[in-house]
């Protein structure tokens, strides 16, 4: 199974979430399935792609900017993200940005 | 160190490349941080992030198109483009995006 999302024709929007967790990382894990869980139920939801070494990368994949706001704005997503801010993160880049052009194999 | 990019206030672009390696990797790592030294000396450049576990994920980020595009025409990078075509991607997805807007601490 590829991990590679399967996003449809260009133009939709992509939130490039790059970040450095803390020592304690308890609980991170079991939030950041539940947080992909969560997200994949939005509407405009395209996909998701993550990675992590020293630096986590995860990439959602949206079909409008309304669809990220929304998400931002879930409440258990909130919940999420304090977590987050106060306990898991060293540091963080939110970067949205629009997918112009695509290609692969 | 942080490995999260110092890129400047948006917009700029964002070239997000995900990856699948086939199981013969011989020569991967030495052309993939060979590809980042060059990335970084060419013009437009403005840093890159990268993580892999199954997936591979590598944002680059530029100032604007036409440093892209030299970049992919680069022949030094046209030919690890066909080795990694030929001989270690199983599967890629390469995404051209523009970043509006971004935050972080």
């Amino acid at each position: 199974m590829s991990l590679i999302a399967n996003t449809p024709k260009p133009p939709y929007y992509a939130v490039i979430f790059s970040n450095h967790l803390n020592d304690d990382t308890a609980g991170y894990t079991e939030m950041a399935e539940r947080m992909v869980e969560l997200a994949s139920q939005q509407k405009g939801f395209l996909g998701v792609e993550s990675a992590r070494e020293e630096l986590g990368i995860t990439v959602s994949y949206w079909s409008d900017l309304e669809s990220i706001k929304n998400w931002k704005a879930n409440a258990e997503h909130q919940q999420a993200q304090q977590l987050g801010h106060e306990k898991w993160y060293a540091s963080f880049k939110t970067r949205i940005s629009k997918v112009e052009r695509d290609y692969g194999i």
